[in-house]
């Protein structure tokens, strides 16, 4: 994604552009929220600016808006948390519409198992044993302000929300939080799980293409964009 | 999408399979709620058929459920109604993830002209002016039972119910309908579209990625399965 935003950039801007952006999405994972930032000391018309990048860019990106900001702001270092969601689809059978889009579980789930361990990874921890790559300072603290499960039809809609996230981190928790919902854990294991700090005592990574960045916060301004954004008809 | 369920159904009944399919779906067009119905003599696990179906189907076709029904049933002449829904996604930028499942308009849409425009058709016409290729018989009188229109956040959602649909009939009323909610076109003029009988008379057909065929009506069993079936977050 950056790389060739980047080189949809420095065409536009002609010369080098370097991007800063505010969320990590590995290999296969989407974004409808991510924000990113960049220097220019060319002019150019930045209302125009939407329309004249996804003219360069590859159709699986799209900008969604430009806006002038502070010199001060950067996308990665002014956020003040980011909101990941994971979509499960849980039937019996796969969906052709949304196999690229919701992770396929067969079986039934116990929501309030989930739940319950999800609760337990609310607030300031050190979540190593969720952690796939350490970061390059060792530090695998982190605060998640808010998890929330809802549930409709056949997709279950997972959505968390932290100052920061490590490699892999949502998609180890989802993972976890999947077997706990599936009984094969129970919800109390979230605790030594934390505890341990140790990738082998939590759950399998969860696959990339149930995940989304949706949104950053940073002050006045927020990126949130659910990436289920296609409405109900049963109502 | 027929050539290979009945390869499959082929492969693992031993024997050539022929389909009856509810609904057409032309190329590009989803379905999340087609149905199809085949005559066998041979036996099989009935319960088992549509995992091993979806473990030889390629991945943009799944069967959601099979059953056995009486020898009469005919997929296509036993339905009763069929309902196509087509999304649209209302947007000054395209999004990437909706870019296959959503027609992405620009502009501001005046959803009270469309649905005025949409009451026009409901009941029993000539829809010849909203035919693509005519049907073998010449026969182009269907009866729309039901027209729904619903917008949620960038996504306008509309549905249509008739007991038959023409060839491309909902794209062109869609493509239609848009012309009327972008003032291109009054409300009214949809009556004297359906009186000229003339495929000239109406608007440009919308592009088949935002039609989904969603469900078809029998005698007690509804296929119904809303396309757009993700849960809205904000709520």
């Amino acid at each position: 994604m950056a790389a060739e935003l980047e080189s949809a950039l420095s065409t536009l801007l002609s010369g080098s552009v370097k991007l800063s952006a505010a969320g990590r999405t590995d290999a296969g994972v989407h974004a409808s929220g991510q924000v990113i930032s960049f220097s220019t000391q060319r002019d150019f018309p930045f209302d125009r600016l939407a329309v004249a990048l996804n003219s360069l860019l590859p159709n699986d990106i799209s900008v969604r808006e430009v806006a002038v900001v502070d010199p001060s702001f950067s996308a990665r270092f002014s956020a003040l948390d980011r909101t990941y969601v994971y979509l499960i689809h849980i039937s019996p059978t796969p969906s052709a519409l949304l196999r690229r889009y919701a992770y396929h579980v067969c079986g039934t789930l116990d929501l309030e198992r989930l739940r319950a361990g999800a609760a337990v990874l609310l607030g300031r921890h050190d979540f190593r044993s969720f952690c796939g790559m350490l970061p390059g300072n060792g530090a695998t603290v982190r605060t998640v302000q808010k998890i929330d499960v809802r549930q409709s039809s056949e997709i279950l809609w997972l959505s968390m929300t932290a100052d920061g996230f490590l490699h892999r981190m949502v998609r180890t928790i989802v993972g976890t939080l999947l077997e706990v919902a599936a009984r094969r854990r129970e919800s109390e294991s979230l605790s030594a799980i934390l505890a341990a700090c140790d990738r082998q005592a939590s759950g399998p990574t969860a696959p990339a293409h149930g995940l989304y960045l949706a949104g950053v916060r940073y002050a006045g301004f927020d990126s949130f964009k659910d990436p289920a954004c296609v409405p109900q008809a049963a109502s």
